[in-house]
């Protein structure tokens, strides 16, 4: 399979909307909505499992959380795309963010939010 | 930019938990929880905003959702990776997928859901 | 209706579990991502709806979302109750401080949040 | 304390948004993405905690979550009130509900969704 990069699902998901005439519901307002709503289908398949049976899933469960990973990628590129907020840079910066607020030294070991530190 | 920006990200994502012994705290159950938190994050930009203004933000809040854009996609991209699940290849799939379910006779200009379909 | 109801609630949830053996699923861990699981099944009722159509629900849409609030409420109510939290109190305290926190003179007519105060 | 009850809570919620001219924003809409952002702020206090210790939160961290749940608690009876649902009524048929969707003899011991059932 070649090489299908995010520029390519944004384009692929102009024309899904464009198509059907889906723009009209697409404000960003209603789309942050839609990806909350996939989020929250990922959350339930979870729920109810202790964090080791989460590593461990049968392969019928990691299907149905698959479908609802590529519903939430889905919704965020589109939202990206609507705000003209390029993904790969913003999320590049952010790293390079967290790596100053939740240095090595502070961070190693434990998952306090970095406002808790001394 | 090729696909190899998402196996990029995927690496520096795992070197940064990694370096911070943080592992730890990323099962799927966990991870899935922050991806929501930051989802709502988003959400809380544009709650009380009508559609059109959430058309049309501000540079600076513009600046502040592209942060929650980025924390998401790390997230989202994490939460992937220790799946093992390729986030392109499930959103091809997927859009695929809608195609079927939402065809452009039945689906244009309404936002019903596949399953209202008579 | 006297505030016996809530006890009366949650009294009912109690031996609802507890009939059930599920009490071992219900960690205040477990039950916040039930709760935020409901409450993106009450978002997702409204996501393409613009805010008139949501304050004009035909019935049958009316009673779909009753149906999530109850959920929501459900969880809501069994979650204080595993963490000792009386939702009536915390309630009050929260309007109170609300109040300090947003006086009429500064957030009449608009939704700014009060760390944006001046 | 005198019994503070739904009723009570939601009419002192009415006197606040009008009050602060607030009612323009309070669309349900609008009310299910606040519902949203807040559950979401109890799922960040958990979501790097394992379940044990979720179960044993120190008193400053109790605290915090007490104020989440009582913003939550806050915007499910707004929201419901916008909607003119009664939440106990609500609640109620739910439960009598799951008692069907969810028999002991089916349901004891385990955490699948009653759709799951054979």
């Amino acid at each position: 399979m070649s090489c299908t990069d995010l520029d390519t699902l944004k384009q692929r998901l102009r024309e899904f909307a464009k198509a059907r005439d889906w723009d009209q519901f697409h404000s960003p307002k209603n789309l942050s909505m839609a990806l909350s709503a996939e989020v929250a289908e990922i959350i339930e398949h979870f729920q109810w499992l202790t964090e080791e049976q989460s590593k461990n899933l049968p392969q019928n469960k990691l299907d149905e959380v698959e479908t609802e990973l590529a519903d939430t990628f889905i919704y965020l590129i589109r939202l990206a795309d609507k705000l003209d907020i390029d993904l790969l840079v913003a999320a590049i910066s952010k790293i390079e963010l967290n790596e100053q607020k939740y240095p090595v030294d502070k961070a190693k070991g434990n998952a306090k939010k970095y406002t808790e530190y001394g």
